[in-house]
């Protein structure tokens, strides 16, 4: 047990309202600091933290905002503390992000708001997704849990991760490892990558990989480079893919000479799948903090060679 | 157990493709017949068989193919026979459709799609169905699956139907009477109906009741009967519905007069949230059959004096 005051630094665009979610919370033996020769916690968004991790002479633990963790993992600017994210509350909106624009594929929702417009009344025939594929790349808590909620819908569902085997309580059909992606992409209506930024993500996506799929959904809501950008154009143009739905990029926001905005076949969203909001993260961060106190381990800590 | 032949009547404007799977189906001691006077059994969408029953001098059975049965029930040409409606192929459909479009709503599709063409990044604050209300009216195989796929989306979900009490195996958090509708309303962020016409349910939903909700999103996909027009172009204008989503009607198509076309808080489809596919309504046509030659009773048979 801690009994000594502990420090903390916030780092974030939401700076103010995690102070208040902090000021209201009244954690015991926690003070903000502005001082970073102070603090020992980080509460932050990796990418500011990266900028001046450095600057933190007796940091012990970062509790990042985010589930994405590679700004402060590939590479490791330092790795002399505890890393933890941010787990259990990306699943539901990317679950919503992934059905909802699924169905309306399927279900031609795009169609009849055009027609609306024209004053056209036309049904035409469908498919649900009792009869589809679902192939999520990434089976850690956001992975397991869109394939919870897909299961829901009657999906199959097959994941794809380094080891090949099911994480515990999931409900994945299958599990293949990553060895056997261009098969899990054959058997696939719908690819999502859900894969964190490693050495190992880096462009499993691209032009060889994405012509073993057969008209195939694509989205993306992981990481933009576990995509290669000429081998996804190519493959939505000869038909392996029939559309793709990316929220994440190299670079965001993407330039306005980026192909993706006027491709016909691609949805482009401003990182919006899953949306980290304070009030949640300061229910994890509050949790993580009872656990510090108590020297109990963290939740969620991050493997800084495996990068999630 | 029936040893005479049994001969079958088709009614449907997919007619070719119901006596083909009929032929490789091959049931026994069954036998298709052109001839209305020697039919016992009809496989019929109900509006078609309404204008014909009575050339049926020796009819039995009818399998209708639809869910909705009101052509033969309100008013009854007939009920000196057994009527079995089409139930557990609807569920998936329409859950799919009430779900997407609700997530695409709360999650801001419209304007990122909007956005894109503008070459626009900007993301906006969202809320996800975990934090909202759904009501349900309508408890049957339609609304109790409904509410299952509901769940796994986190959504709260509140019945609506005749007697207030919870059908078996559904995972409604609570069943309200009818007469407490506006109660229901009052707590309502999604509104679905898949009511039956029925002399109760006609109108349910007009300019009074409407009054109780709070920005609802509101889904017809029963009958159209359900919805007083007036009612709910004023509930959307007044800000009581948010969103209203219709794919049913009175009369359809609705005609080039119709005031949905063009109202932007109007969504139209041509009665696409559920279709009968022959493939399916004749998996429940064999089982009954087969129920029929054991004489052991059918499902989903359905009671003429409450219409379904």
């Amino acid at each position: 047990m801690k009994t000594a005051t502990q420090y903390l630094y916030v780092l974030s665009k939401n700076k103010q309202e995690y102070l208040e979610l902090l000021k209201s919370a009244d954690l015991p033996q926690l003070e903000v600091t502005e001082d970073p020769s102070l603090a020992n916690i980080l509460l932050a968004s990796p990418p500011m933290a990266s900028e001046v991790i450095n600057d933190f002479p007796n940091l012990e633990w970062v509790q990042s905002i985010y589930a994405g963790v590679d700004a402060l993992t590939q590479p490791a600017p330092r790795s002399d503390y505890q890393l933890t994210n941010v787990k259990d509350i990306f699943g539901q909106p990317i679950s919503e992000y992934v059905l909802s624009y699924s169905i309306a594929h399927f279900r031609h929702f795009a169609t009849y708001k055009q027609q609306q417009t024209e004053q056209v009344w036309q049904p035409y025939p469908y498919a649900c997704l009792n009869e589809k594929t679902l192939v999520i790349l990434g089976t850690g808590s956001i992975g397991a849990h869109l394939s919870n909620v897909a299961k829901a819908f009657g999906l199959t569902t097959i994941g794809v991760n380094s080891s090949g085997k099911a994480p515990e309580n999931s409900q994945f059909d299958s599990v293949f490892p990553i060895s056997k992606l261009n098969h899990a992409l054959s058997l696939a209506d719908i690819v999502v990558s859900v894969l964190p930024k490693t050495t190992q993500t880096k462009g499993v996506l691209n032009k060889q990989s994405l012509s073993h799929c057969k008209q195939a959904l694509l989205f993306n809501v992981g990481r933009g480079d576990a995509i290669e950008t000429e081998g996804l154009l190519s493959a939505l143009e000869e038909g392996y893919l029939e559309h793709a739905y990316l929220d994440v990029f190299i670079n965001e926001p993407i330039s306005q000479q980026c192909p993706y905005w006027q491709n016909p076949k691609v949805t482009v969203t401003p990182h919006i799948a899953a949306h980290s909001f304070p009030n949640q993260v300061m229910g994890l961060f509050k949790d993580n903090y009872q656990r510090w106190l108590n020297e109990e381990p963290l939740k969620a800590i991050v493997d800084f060679n495996k990068g999630y």
